[in-house]
């Protein structure tokens, strides 16, 4: 029993390791994506290489492997238990691709994100092809050396979305693509739509700003362990608990992409600042998956931000920094100017309905790519008609259609779908909140810390000791149901659209 | 021959990954620096241990030492018999410290400076005396591990001024006392006395900035391989040489510390930035010596910043962004009060004239701790009795006295020197520079490229290539004189005090 606990305490020293190469590779990322001067990039590039090859090291080591024979069946403590199976995982994974092949993928990764950006630039998918089928060929390698029981893209999922397979999927897609465009063709004809067009005006950036402060103030986002700053693409890190980073963007033309951009990566932060302390660390100190982590901030942007109480409580608050031509706007106008359903090219310009239509066909695309049901060379035909199909528009060009997301030429496949996941769990969390108080009430009283509270809770705590579908079943006693935010969305726009 | 090549090639392998880890800390330092929330910092210490424990390791590692071996008398390439030499001094120099005793001592380090930091806060020597106590003893045995020929002191100054011996500052310190103070005698009597109260004012944060910007442009500063941010400790940190960044402190009352820490820390950066990109990815990518970096950053301070050919070409640039009670401000009485003399206690707040006294204190007093000839118990009292002497002035308390600089609680003994000779390392290369073109006509001109290329080509390109003395040679033709400092000095205080 003395060995275990000496060997539990070198198992933890090795952890620390890990840790501190992942903090400062989260460190480099958010630096390059928000301070680093431009002559900097090309050199800092090779920098993150060594490091991301260092930890990658430490995972696959041979001391790695010793740690989790010796104490897979033999360590009493619950938390080192789940930290050896995630660091088994995570060996397995990575010790099934050859080291060669993992080196070529990466360089293959790295050009084909810049062949990618040109091809998009230039509007020509014929640039990019090669490289993608490539990427979807490594992909198809991998997955099989990683092995699966139905389906060969549920191997890719489980990089995402640990638990969910096509099988789960196309169990839950088929009925809320079903639901959302009856709901869509509803709201189309509807005699009642908003006016977006009175949310227009200049609203200077330092006024966004502190509005946005302010309302992460109240969502309880704490500035001692984190901090905001301004990119072009938003997004949430986590180098540790106590230093979870977030940025925004701001658009003095359109006051929403700051605004809710910053409540969602704000949600994102809560989930990664609430984790409980007990597990810092360990790889479990971390938000479980992709579409968990969504399911929090999308219920911060849409379940709060969104709604009626949330401006009827915070409109005064928003007035006070907004400029004058917003002043004379009713709430009422407000409320469901900002919350307008219309079909559009891009993905993350979407609206809360027509979001999830959108990954759904990027889901059957890859699916059908990795299974080599599909090929390459059809992507955009097939893109075009689905975006037909099941949006009702056609994009004028690729680059607004298939050319519009990076996740493919970075070798992400099985991601997607984490998206439509969180949307789904975001409701479904919601619902069960309801069960426990008036969370509109909550939500119009300004006080959002009972919904934080219990979000950590139930969810924000655990980090990775619960995989994703075991929290959905935890807190809805129930598994994953697309109803939930089919019901939300129908009640909804039925209030907005007068449906 | 091939193996030669072969083993360059190795040797630049492991350089590389060297170079990774001193990116890494030095990131991790800047953000520390300007950018960590409050809560972040405490798991951060322990990354940037881990970092810096990483690159002790590479440098003092088996493989360092088999390539020094293979490489010093077979290489034909002149960086690679350079770049060798620096890693075999910096390897020997680390490997004589026995593990155990280093490892001690960064613990020792990291306490004594929260001690220190409180025994200033309550005024309080007594505190931090134990810490100081073993802080020497250990200095003093690194001291002897390292050896020295002619002084214990000397081994210490090798880390921070290679190369400049307790010989070699004995020769100049008290020729320059004695001409500083003559000078100051002479400047305090004189009737004729700047009036630093014009310089008061608010001066807002955004126009000393937007000034500060415009400076650093004229100075040839690459905005895109760096970047200016606001900290309470002006610093410039070089991550490599196309991420060299600067920061500077705003005070609204008082312009001054913006705009000529900034000019200082441009200056560092300057060096950085134009070092030879031959000597990328080597660890001779870098000052040669604390001293010269001083020089780069003083030169560009005050024989740059501070004449009055800058405030003639730069005077309305100032004015435009200067608020309102600037504007009368004679451009005589102006330049006069941003060079006012005057004995004060505090080393980082002093005048041109007075810090090299300042630094003299600090010289005697390290030199006759490390030597045993002074004890830490005696030195508030010698302290106060030093400014006497020197500055005509005594602290009324030890916390603007013995205790306010870090250096001693961080086990920096040696390092103090290099501000004075950075002094006269400047002054000296003014002089050289004077006679190749007439330098106030060209500050006046408001173009300070061929300044800044002169020194470029003299003394930033070089890196490491160059000891410190060696530069000053080469550039000179003479060793280093503290003439040159005090005719610089007569000659400006004789037209601003009309001596």
């Amino acid at each position: 029993m003395d060995t275990v606990i000496q060997t539990e305490k070198d198992f933890k020293e090795l952890l620390k390791e890990q840790n501190a190469y992942k903090e400062t590779i989260a460190l480099t990322a958010w630096d390059m994506r928000t301070k680093i001067p431009k002559k900097g990039v090309e050199q800092r590039s090779e920098v993150m290489g060594f490091l991301s090859g260092k930890l990658h090291q430490l995972e696959t080591s041979e001391k790695m492997k010793y740690f989790i024979d010796v104490l897979k069946d033999h360590s009493e403590d619950a938390i080192i238990k789940k930290t050896v199976a995630e660091c088994e995982e995570t060996y397995e994974r990575n010790r099934k691709i050859p080291s060669d092949e993992y080196k070529e993928y990466v360089m293959l990764q790295s050009k084909s994100e810049s062949i990618w950006q040109e091809a998009r630039e230039k509007d020509d998918f014929s640039l990019f092809q090669p490289y993608l089928e490539k990427l979807v060929e490594y992909n198809q390698k991998f997955a099989n050396y990683w092995g699966y029981e139905d389906h060969i893209y549920d191997a890719l999922l489980e990089n995402y979305e640990p638990g969910v397979t096509v099988k789960t999927l196309d169990q839950v897609f088929p009925d809320l693509r079903k639901s959302l465009t009856a709901l869509l063709d509803k709201i189309s004809v509807s005699s009642v739509q908003p006016d977006p067009s009175i949310l227009e005006g200049h609203f200077p950036k330092e006024d966004q700003e502190a509005f946005s402060v302010d309302i992460l103030g109240k969502m309880g986002y704490d500035f001692a362990s984190g901090r905001l700053d301004e990119t072009v693409h938003p997004f949430a890190i986590a180098l540790n608990q106590n230093d979870v980073r977030i940025t925004t963007r701001y658009d003095e033309t359109d006051f929403r992409s700051a605004i809710f951009g910053t409540v969602h990566e704000g949600g994102h932060a809560l989930y990664e600042q609430n984790i409980s302390k007990k597990l810092a660390n360990t790889p479990l100190s971390g938000g479980t998956s992709m579409g968990i982590h969504e399911s929090q901030s999308l219920f911060w942007e849409n379940f709060v931000g969104r709604t009626e109480s949330f401006w009827k409580s915070h409109y005064d608050l928003f007035k006070s920094y907004a400029p004058k031509s917003f002043q004379a706007v009713p709430l009422d106008k407000f409320y469901r100017a900002v919350n307008e359903v219309k079909p559009s090219f891009i993905r993350i310009e979407a609206d809360e309905l027509t979001y999830s239509l959108h990954i759904m066909i990027r889901y059957e695309l890859e699916k059908g790519l990795i299974s080599g049901d599909i090929k390459v060379a059809d992507l955009p035909k097939l893109w075009n008609e689905l975006m037909q199909e099941y949006l009702g528009i056609t994009p004028p060009t690729d680059s607004v259609g298939v050319l519009q997301d990076i996740h493919w030429a970075g070798g992400d496949f099985g991601y997607f779908p984490s998206y439509a996941l969180g949307y789904m769990y975001a409701a479904q969390f919601n619902h069960a909140l309801k069960k426990e108080m008036n969370v509109d009430e909550q939500i119009a009283s300004g006080d959002f810390s009972p919904i934080r509270e219990w979000l950590t809770k139930n969810i924000h705590q655990y980090g990775k000791m619960k995989k994703p579908l075991e929290i959905v079943k935890d807190v809805t006693n129930e598994d994953l149901d697309s109803k939930y935010l089919v019901d939300y969305l129908t009640e909804k726009y039925a209030g907005i659209y007068k449906l």
